[in-house]
């Protein structure tokens, strides 16, 4: 059991079928790819990704793969790299819930870049995209989930998105178990990341790396490049310098029954996700009650011990600031109604004086009891009217999931900026129905 | 002192000036970059650059950097990546004496391709070539040599080539400090490879992939792209993740005045550095005593621990084996006279039939006294007449270098098959005295 772990992935890796998928994980794979497609959409003009294509474009060899929300086509392997970016240089693409890895942006950048060069079925990218989220969730579980025992200074994504990229392009190629073997050590042996990098572009990088690596190694394993056939479990292998304890359990136990897909989260707002709750109040406030933010007088927050240490930061001076204030995100909720990239992606958006001095009416204070995903927001007015909001779990929390509606809200919010509201109409009805495409390079021809 | 290290690297290689470098240092930048052009050469038929080539090649955006022995062009990145994998694919590169990396690949791979896309005469690629293997050998160095302490299962070329890559490719753009950071940070995040893919073709994979994200990084951070300031020395950083206690004065200490490419050493066989000594001793004693193959009628060895470990192997099937078989290398310097890649690189090479017997002759046996670089080898004739050679350092070690005179011989052995004698010689001249070319391209090109 387990002595063969990395073999035992592939040939899971190799046979399995859509039909084999519990409904729950298809609707789940379809959520998580329809969700990073417009978080591809959302990140395709931040400056980051700008400054990547401005370097590294014209390098990119020709091809059919589309740079999405950007307007050209570039070689698959470009168009992966700049595609990831894109979908994590927010952060607001998904999460699993346990492993704290994003796991949708390598895998979907691998697989959309690879749907346009050789030509697949939109069930067979849901296919190679769910298997591919699939073993980047529990490979990353079984290096730092308890029982694991691993350093969390990894980039959990960085590390173990290659995998995952590996084997959504391995899979849409059809490889066998030894082909689908040699693309996922191949992979394994480029992955890399560490979390010093937290609050630079190299953040995003690391995913895009692996969405990169991931899916060469897939055409390298075709070509007949050879690997080590225990990249998991060798000597001197993947799990032995990526973990103290691995859990091989979460690994490659009950494969196809237990489904970590399942555990992944998507984010409403594009900040840091302790805020997420405290904007759930702030939004709920306003609508219930018809608030305008100038007949506020005061906004006390019980906030939780995560939010209070990495996000009680009034008035920010730039996105990367504004993205863990929570006096920025409640002035935004209370004055806009909204919180979106645009209400943060420029030092205008953040600057703005409405927003500046209604921060100064805003409290936060520490409540030990309030948990992670919780919130109590009293807000008091000018006329001393006060009304008060709790949350007990924030919206995309994993006891409150994002409804598919709420990630249409989500979508069309990214999407529409680029492509119109028609456009983007389409393409979420498109996304939906990503298993009807006879051709899925379709998804991102449209998102172009 | 070290608490900023990240910053001090940076400074020191943005400022560094070719005269600033010892005569002795400049010397071993010349003989290391020699070296690593001839093994590009040597490598660029083997089959895993031309399966990697098949499957990355349509992807290669057009471009003006060589891929050496291969006569055509690409982007830089390309080029980087294919060119140090063909200089690492046998093996046959350098190695620095402690830190156990080979530094010379992914670093003037990197800055070669830099030489063809941003033209710089041959100083200022000899400089940045020097800065960054220099780098690299520093921080391998203060990862794993005591009194640091790491874990040997990291790649220490796949982990540390990237800064080197880096470095050379920053110094040729003419990087200030903060820009040199930012690069040195992007290169680190990149930083992968482990060794249970030993014996496949990744192990020369993790080098190249090294070369291309280190040249990468440089032209990213060219763009405005990001990088946390103390990607070394910070929290969650490179020094903490791949080592249990590095050791920051073998990284930073004395820079520009204590040189550990000093330390560089060449491979004078395609072979287990190991087995080293023993051929030396059979072709001293082959020519030494006239010896011809047919009159042999038994070879006996002692051998260091480290050779009967590795490398006794007899009767290889193929490449791989050979080129850990000490048998094999017995047969070939005893019959051939040579120790070359043309001795290894086919079956018909390796399962020659006058090779095979001839191994049935050769006895190694274990000598604990025989130090690594030494060997013992013992010939009886059929005639009844011993001699016997004892070499106490083998071509090659720190004690023993290669002479110029003999990287000649092994650079012609590489480059002749492919460009032919006449222009190997020139390549050869105008490699000796790269300072005095105007545009280092010309050596990429040389060898096309």
């Amino acid at each position: 059991m387990h002595d063969a772990v990395t073999t035992e992935i592939a040939a899971y890796a190799a046979a399995a079928r859509l039909n084999d998928l519990p409904e729950l994980v298809k609707r789940e794979a379809r959520r998580s790819l329809f969700n990073i497609l417009g978080c591809t959409l959302g990140g395709a003009r931040h400056h980051g990704v700008i400054a990547a294509e401005a370097a590294l474009g014209t390098f990119a060899g020709p091809g059919p793969a589309t740079l999405i929300g950007r307007g050209h086509k570039a070689d698959p392997l470009h168009a992966a790299l700049i595609n990831c970016l894109a979908s994590s240089v927010y952060s607001f693409d998904d999460t699993h819930e346990q492993a704290v890895v994003h796991p949708s942006g390598p895998v979907a950048s691998a697989a959309l870049a690879m749907a346009e060069t050789h030509p697949v079925s939109g069930a067979g990218l849901l296919l190679g995209f769910a298997l591919g989220v699939e073993v980047t969730c529990r490979l990353c579980k079984a290096l730092t989930v308890p029982p694991a025992k691993g350093s969390m200074a990894w980039s959990g994504t960085g590390i173990t998105g290659g995998i995952g990229a590996a084997i959504a392009a391995g899979r849409m190629l059809g490889f066998d178990t030894v082909t689908m073997r040699t693309a996922i050590g191949i992979a394994l042996s480029q992955a890399a990341g560490f979390r010093a990098m937290h609050g630079s572009l190299v953040t995003p990088l690391m995913p895009a790396q692996a969405a990169q690596t991931g899916l060469r190694a897939a055409f390298l394993a075709q070509a007949g490049f050879t690997a080590s056939p225990t990249a998991l479990e060798g000597r001197y292998g993947f799990l032995s310098v990526f973990s103290e304890t691995p859990d091989l359990d979460a690994l490659s136990g009950a494969l196809g029954s237990r489904w970590e897909i399942l555990r992944n989260t998507y984010k409403p707002y594009p900040c840091g996700i302790v805020i997420h709750p405290i904007i759930d109040a702030c939004l709920a406030l306003r609508t219930t009650h018809h608030l305008h933010a100038d007949d506020i007088k005061a906004v006390d927050i019980k906030a939780s011990p995560g939010a209070m240490a990495l996000c009680n930061n009034r008035n920010p001076k730039d996105e990367m600031q504004a993205h863990v204030s929570l006096h920025h995100w409640t002035a935004v909720a209370f004055i806009r109604g909204t919180a979106r990239i645009q209400d943060m992606d420029t030092e205008t958006a953040v600057r703005d004086p409405a927003l500046m001095a209604f921060q100064d009416r805003v409290n936060a204070e520490l409540d030990p009891s309030v948990a992670a995903d919780a919130a109590i927001v009293a807000v008091t007015l000018r006329d001393g009217t006060q009304c008060i909001c709790r949350i007990e779990h924030g919206i995309g929390s994993v006891s409150r999931p994002m409804s598919d509606a709420e990630l249409e809200v989500k979508f069309a919010g990214m999407a529409e900026p680029l492509i119109g509201a028609e456009r983007t109409r389409e393409l979420m009805r498109q996304a939906w129905a990503v298993e009807a495409l006879s051709d899925a390079g379709a998804l991102a021809r449209m998102a172009a």
